[in-house]
């Protein structure tokens, strides 16, 4: 079984790890969402790839769902001690070995899919991960401040908590981005598709928003399994991204913004049961990933509903 | 009263806080070699200035006299988990922020002086440190292998342990390099010269290679302290790169290819007691650097000796 995941960082990796114990046979390719990606002090760092590489391959810190297990931050100390910044990133010592393999092998020339395989050669993640894209693309966020100020997304979502609002959230360089080498591959090749529980906008949102990809998946058998539970997201800021593109925080809002092109069947939590959405097949049960044994349960259950609709 | 030290790595380094201890008033201009320095993981290493700026600014590892105190290895072990090398050039991860900074600031289009500027207004190692050049001159080895390779002096120095013959040792690019800004002014305006025990060919040699320094130099007051007593160098393998110049591992010898033009005085050990030099005064006395009393002791009498010589 081909099955093709595209995912952002945290809620992916942990539906990702749930899906492979699910499937241990099935052939899974990660399509990465690259739009969180920043330069920080001359180095590339790519915070959704690495969280689905660190968290399949067995390097993640978990209780914080993102950078390593067992992490020092003697880098960032010492760049503090130089008055460089920002300092409201929090790069730890064994990540930076990952940003300084990746900007290494960038600067030789090889494009990020390529440095992608690279850094998962030693990370083994089971899966085969791939950025949607090659070419940069930035997911810039013009905030309600008074100067209404066009900020990285990192800037928005760590250093303002994205509790200042956002008026506008726009991938740029995503109209003029062409899919990773493989990916449209891997789509044409896919028995189904299922979106995780990522954030629709800033990761789901920014990997569709690659010319070619969506309609790639619209031909596809989908299914997506709702990241809002009871009118809030399980995690991260959701809400705030949602409400900036004027859709409602619901399970129901998020899958009519996707569409019934695009998704053929939909996943809630049974705190929405009675959620229906017309052109999509809606699926009632616990979302909550709560540990793996749940997580994998809520992966069989896609796996079955998405068997059922093709 | 204004000094100038050309000065390579630890040697240099020790005796520079010997003089500042004996001429605490003193304006002392330290001209480091940048021979060494190195390009790892894309970062621009230069460990001469570095050992010049954290001896003096209170960060070394005194035991070791390079790298940083209470250092860790955490982005060096992640690094080789990617398979990603060299493994035989320590650097720890206070030490990998310098290089972040350094890196991104020469990116940005600053020359290295003004970088190391930048770096030391964190140091405040009590000296200017001026880099030789702001031009790239990199120290490289044909070595006796086989192969006669040429190698990056790290290579031969660290890797090596320049235990392989050296049948050349090079300046690359030296010719072609200009001095830094401030540092022929700064000859030019010294009352005096001390050349340090640094290491004769790779770092007083280098420096003494860019065009325009030598000759300023020669216009001055010029003592050196010998780094060869009893036939043997004090610390580093300064015999090998003497051999692989024709030069005799002896403090006469060492004084004889400097020369005259260049050298009024010229401090040897007691060891090496009835030294004589043509054209060159010689004063004898305990040349050994055991601590930072003895070492103020020698700059003491380095600064005495060039008092007469003047």
């Amino acid at each position: 079984m081909k099955i093709v995941v595209p995912a952002g960082g945290i809620g992916g990796a942990r539906f990702l790890r749930g899906l492979k114990q699910a499937a241990p046979e099935a052939e899974i390719t990660v399509i990465g969402n690259t739009g969180d990606d920043i330069s920080l002090f001359g180095l590339r760092v790519c915070p959704d790839l690495d969280t689905v590489m660190y968290t399949l391959g067995g390097g993640i810190n978990e209780e914080q769902g993102w950078g390593r297990a067992d992490e020092t931050f003697a880098v960032k100390e010492e760049l503090a001690a130089y008055g460089v910044g920002p300092g409201w990133f929090g790069l730890g010592d064994r990540d930076f070995a990952t940003h300084i393999v990746r900007t290494q092998m960038l600067a030789a020339g090889y494009p990020l899919s390529a440095v992608t395989e690279a850094l998962c050669d030693r990370w083994r993640p089971g899966v085969r991960l791939i950025p949607m894209t090659d070419d940069q693309v930035e997911t810039h966020v013009v905030i309600a401040d008074p100067d209404r100020r066009a900020v990285h997304f990192q800037e928005w979502w760590v250093r303002l908590r994205a509790a200042t609002p956002a008026l506008s959230i726009t991938p740029v360089g995503a109209a003029d981005a062409k899919p990773a080498p493989g990916v449209l591959d891997a789509i044409e090749a896919a028995d189904l598709v299922l979106l995780p529980p990522s954030n629709p906008v800033v990761s789901v949102g920014t990997i569709l928003a690659v010319p070619g990809i969506r309609s790639a998946l619209e031909a596809k058998t989908v299914v997506g399994i709702s990241p809002i539970v009871g009118g809030a997201p399980v995690r991260g800021m959701a809400d705030a991204c949602l409400t900036a593109i004027g859709v409602q925080t619901s399970a129901r809002a998020v899958a009519g913004h996707y569409g019934p092109e695009l998704l053929d069947g939909w996943m809630v939590d049974t705190a929405d049961e009675g959620t229906a959405v017309e052109g999509i097949a809606v699926q009632t049960r616990p979302l909550l990933m709560t540990d793996l044994a749940a997580t994998a349960e809520i992966a069989r259950a896609a796996l079955e509903f998405a068997a059922e609709l093709r």
